[in-house]
């Protein structure tokens, strides 16, 4: 089937220069300030944006390892399906993140509640819409009752 | 900057096989019942996916349009910038929406509330996990109090 080919349209900066550092998802330090860099020329394309708290972002995993389909997870020592979870390391290396939109200063978006890379390559942003977005009640699977936990040494 | 190869993991089939048809957002039908064909090579990634209730299918526009970074969107007639929309014609096409799961059958997952074209390419799976990914008093911009509507004719 026919590849599909892919340009970043900017770059997510983060406090975070090496993987060990990095939240595994960006709930989990609400503090984690960064900011999104929008390349010129698809800036006007953030018209209104502002106007919403809450964001996606979806950017290229470029420093994933190689791709096990079945694996232990950053969460969870026992294997689980890779599209059971949101390890990096995918077919299609396409990371997906929701963050707090402090503000926007033209081309440039302040966020919180980071968990990417230094440097990422960003794909698209999305608006958060809360009516489509929204599932409170979801089942959460073998995700439900893990303990946050720092990144398991060597873990990739 | 370098560009990014994607490849299809599978098809999501959906009763639309018209733009005009398909949904704003599969929250809007969620009687909206489809199918998700992951081809056999990334089954296995989908081990203990059938726990979650909700999840992420990201896919190739295939279909869309010409991109405008300013446009008239399917919820409004007043001009938004595309990164504040969800609109198919992106400068990367990948699309977003959370469906709920209803059942896995081997590769093939039974889901609702499908807003996708019938065919689309299937670029990437994740779980929705609400810890992570609802925030329900998420400020909704300019969407905020519009009425779901059809999508206007020929409005691409």
């Amino acid at each position: 089937m026919k590849q599909i080919e892919m340009r970043p349209i900017g770059l997510i900066h983060s406090p975070y220069s090496e993987k060990e550092e990095t939240p595994i998802q960006g709930v989990f330090s609400p503090q984690g300030e960064g900011w999104v860099e929008v390349f010129p020329e698809y800036a006007e394309g953030l018209k209104d944006l502002e106007g919403f708290s809450h964001i996606f972002l979806l950017y290229a995993f470029d420093r994933a390892g190689a791709i096990q389909l079945v694996r232990p997870t950053f969460l969870d020592d026992l294997p689980h399906g890779l599209f059971a979870s949101r390890h990096p390391a995918r077919p299609n290396g396409i990371g997906l993140t929701i963050v707090e939109l402090v503000r926007r200063e033209g081309a440039i978006l302040r966020v919180r509640g980071i968990d990417t890379l230094d440097n990422t390559p960003l794909l698209d942003i999305k608006p958060y819409i809360p009516r489509f977005d929204s599932f409170p009640h979801a089942r959460a699977g073998w995700t439900e009752g893990k303990r946050l936990r720092a990144k398991p040494a060597g873990r990739e």
